[in-house]
Formats: C-alpha cells, sequence, structure tokens
C-alpha cells in the first residue's frame, strides 16, 4: 500500500517534471535529443543529488525501467503535442505544481528512512523537488528561478512542516502525505495567480 | 589484452578531451591555472559523473597518476603550442571527435560491468563521452552546444547501438568496439562537414 | 586537541563562506530564501564535491546541526546586518580569504585519512576551499571568479605545498596547519592589493 502510493506519485512525479524540463528546452531552441535530455534532467535531477548526497548508489533510474519511459513519453508528449499543450496556458504551471508537491514527499520518505531529524528532511524533500529545475536552468544558462521570483521551494517548505505537524496526530500517513502535497500545490497556485513573492527586507 | 585495450584509449581520450578543455578556456581568456582545471574538468567530467551515479567512489583518477600526467600534459600543450595547433583548423574537433567516440565505448564497458542493460549501458557510455564537455560549457557559461547546434549526443547512442548490434555476431569484442568507434568519429566529421544537425519538428 | 582545530577552523570557514555566499546573492537580488540556499551551497559546496569524490556518503552536513547552524547564523547576518558589513569594504574579502585558508587545511587533512599523496591532497584541498565559490558563481549565471580574475586557487596551491614542506620538519601540525592558512590568506590579501594574477602567457 505505502509502496504503491511512492510508485504512484513518483510515476507522476516524474511525467509532469518531464514535461516542463522538454518544454523550458524548446523555449530555447534544442534539438530534440537536447529537449530529451533535458527532460531527463529535469525529472531526475532532483532525485539524483538526494541520493548522491545520501549515498543512495548506484542511482535508481539506471536501473528504472518505469521511471525511463515515463520520461520518453514526457519528452514525446511535449515535442509532439507541444503546440497544443502551450495553448493551454495554464498547463506548464500546473504540471511543475505538482511535480513540486509530489517530490517533496517522495524526499522526505527517504530522509526518514536514513532516520535522518524532521528538519533534515524537510530540506532533502526540498532539494528532490526543487534541484532538478535548478540544474536544468543552470543547463539553459538561467539564474535559476526558484531563487529569485516566486515561491517556491518556500511552498515545498511549508508543506514539508505541515506533514510533520499532521504526523503528531494519530492520521494515516497517505493522508497527511496527500494533503501536504495539495498543501504544496495550493500555495503555488496562490502565490502566481496573486502574485506573492518572498519580501526581501534588505536593500 | 581487455586491459591493455582499455588503458590505451582511456589514455588517448584523456589527453584529446583536455586538450579541447584547454582550448574552450583559452579562448574566454581563463588564466593559466584555469585553463588547467578546466582541461581536467573536460576530461573527468564525464567519467566522474558516470562513477557517482554507478557509486565506484572514491572516483579513480584521484589515484590514477597516468590519469593526471596525462591531462596536464594535455593542458601544457595547448598553453604552449596552441598558437600552432589552432592553425590546423580542424585539429580541435578531430581531437574532440576521437575523445568522444572513445569515452563512449568505456563507459558502455563500465555500464556491462555493473550487468545494465543494454539501452542503459548506452545512455551512460553517452553521460561519459559528453558530461565533461557540458561541464566545461556550464562553467565557461555557455549553454552546452551538444543540446543546441550539433549531431553530438546522437553520435554516441548511434556509435553505441551499432556495438551492440556487432556483439551480436560472435564477433571479437575489440574489433566491435575499434568499428563502433570509428563510426562515431565518422558521424561527427560527415555531420560537420555537411552540417547536419537533428530536425527540430516542434515548432 | 585535533579534533578540536578541525571542528573550529570547520565552524570559522563555514561562518566565513555562509556570508560571502549571501553577499554574492543579495548582489544579484535573489529572495531570502535563496540568499539562505546560496549561503548553503558556498559554504558546503566544496566540501560536498569532495566527500562524493572519495565516498564519503551520506554527506556530513546532512547530519550535523553545529554546520546548518552556522550557515543559518551566516545568512542572517548578512541579511539583517549586511548593510553595515558592507560599509566596511574589505569585510567580504577578508572573509573570503580566511574561509579560503581553512577549507584548504581541511580538505588536505581528509585527502590524507584516505592515505592520498601529497600533490592529490592539495588538489582536494583547492576543490573543498574553491568549489563552493564555483558552484555559487554557476548558480547565479557567472563565470567563475577564480578562473579568470585574481590568484585564488593558486594561493591554495602554495598553501598546501607550504604545509607538506613544513610536515618535512619534526613541526607540530597545527603549528604547520596555521603557517599554511596565514600564508594563504596573505597570498590573498597581497594579490587584492597589488592586482597580482597569473601571467596569460598564451595569445
Amino acid at each position: 500500500m505505502q509502496l504503491n502510493f511512492l510508485t504512484i506519485i513518483d510515476v507522476l512525479g516524474t511525467f509532469a517534471f518531464a514535461v516542463s524540463g522538454a518544454f523550458a528546452a524548446m523555449d530555447k531552441k534544442l534539438d530534440p535529443l537536447g529537449v530529451i535530455i533535458l527532460s531527463f534532467v529535469t525529472a531526475i535531477g532532483g532525485g539524483t543529488v538526494r541520493d548522491l548526497l545520501l549515498g543512495n548508489t548506484p542511482v535508481t533510474w539506471l536501473t528504472n525501467t518505469t521511471t525511463i519511459t515515463v520520461i520518453l513519453i514526457g519528452a514525446a508528449a511535449a515535442l509532439f503535442f507541444g503546440s497544443i499543450l502551450k495553448k493551454l496556458p495554464t498547463t506548464l504551471f500546473i504540471f511543475d505544481a505538482v511535480g513540486l508537491g509530489l517530490f517533496t514527499l517522495i524526499g522526505i520518505e527517504k530522509g526518514n528512512l536514513h532516520q535522518l531529524s524532521a528538519g533534515v528532511c524537510i530540506a532533502v524533500g526540498t532539494i528532490t523537488a526543487c534541484f532538478g529545475g535548478v540544474i536544468r536552468d543552470v543547463l539553459l544558462n538561467n539564474v535559476p528561478l526558484i531563487f529569485k521570483k516566486e515561491i517556491y521551494a518556500t511552498a515545498c517548505i511549508a508543506g514539508g512542516l505541515v506533514y510533520y505537524l499532521l504526523m503528531q496526530w494519530p492520521l494515516n500517513e497517505m493522508l497527511a502525505k496527500t494533503i501536504a502535497i495539495l498543501l504544496i500545490v495550493l500555495i503555488r497556485v496562490v502565490a502566481i495567480k496573486y502574485k506573492f513573492s518572498l519580501p526581501k527586507f534588505y536593500k
């Protein structure tokens, strides 16, 4: 049950991030193979950094046919149906928000398996969710979006905190995770809709 | 025999990539130590990413005097005889193409040692061959060339496929590798000569 | 005693690099969370690359409350008292120079624990000291400073060489380390004051 839930959110998050990576690559006019590589990097980058830091090597996606297949499908969907997908103006954003929530909780779960403290687990979750996008932006020669414009890593941290708060109650873990994921998506939606960003309290 | 072949192509590929890294650094007017560092990063970057992903740590070049010596010779050759080498307009390109072919096959061999599937081994070979150049370009603040302009990673993938096809026959492995390497070099030469690139079939 | 000395220079170096990372992030107008992330990346980036290369995983800062606390204090100091700190024009520079010296010697010590040769230990020390700054510059979309403008990695290498020379004498190790650290700081101060840089002997 636990494993199934982990597998499902892994597949969904991987697909979402692969599409977002492909779109970013297509915006920079990369060739199709470059688009596929950016799909991979965005989808597995955060998890790979996490696994390297935790010493989980060889990294799992090397032998995970599901992950590889899902990423290729995501890249192909963006390449062949991208002009359709992009006409839906919120598509890229929703994919990204869902992936963000899903990957944060996967990262927290991996941190828990390593018996790390709650604060560090939230950091590991944030790395899992955000560093695929950071590597994508670095490869495409942009300052990573997450450092600059929007509530992004902040949403992951908030979702992580809420997850640990909910787990203080005798609450079903899957329910707590679902609430945390939805909260992360919600924060992203509200932040974009109302153009929230963290206040810069320095000059 | 097998080991010797691996050692020789390792030395040749390392030298080729060190020179190409040094040239890229000199184009950006780095100081001599920066040139040497870029030689190292380009030559060992792809293999290091591969070893980190596969969990082959400590990475081998830390204790491999041959590799370190070859890279320093490559950097010195570029620094002291670069003006001569650059007058031969195809020098940088041929070095790069040979390194590309050699490193792809080294990566595939390492993947085979980890008993990974053929598809993943080809990906590991492509990472070995291309990611030194990716890190070089990222450090020099360029969008990595391989994502954009030319048949590059494509050549590695094609060479890898041909290697696995040839191994279906009862063929000498060294011969199969040599053919695959030559094919990768050939694809690169043809792609540059006739300005081939992957068609962008999206808008 | 040895351990204490290592701990103290670790804390000082971490604080120095966290502040320098925060200042660099604030120069690029990152949001406060981005500033904190850049503080982390700058402070632990070099040590993390070293630990990944040496296979020291899980990396230690994940479970090191002291390091995390020191970085957060450094980031907060830069965010809240940055306008004061920046009025002292040499503040950022001195922090950076001290961190550079301290981290070089920590890296050399880790290399020695892995029984690597002196030359490789100096490289490991230089990576420890410089790669946090390299990752900082890559994330902020700059060509890493150390490759270009100033005597930087050169100072680390010189300090490392002097350390190994001093250890040929029956000298107290802590004294040898202190001298090497002070030398690195001195080289940086002299290089900046007199605008030294490595001669570009190529065209």
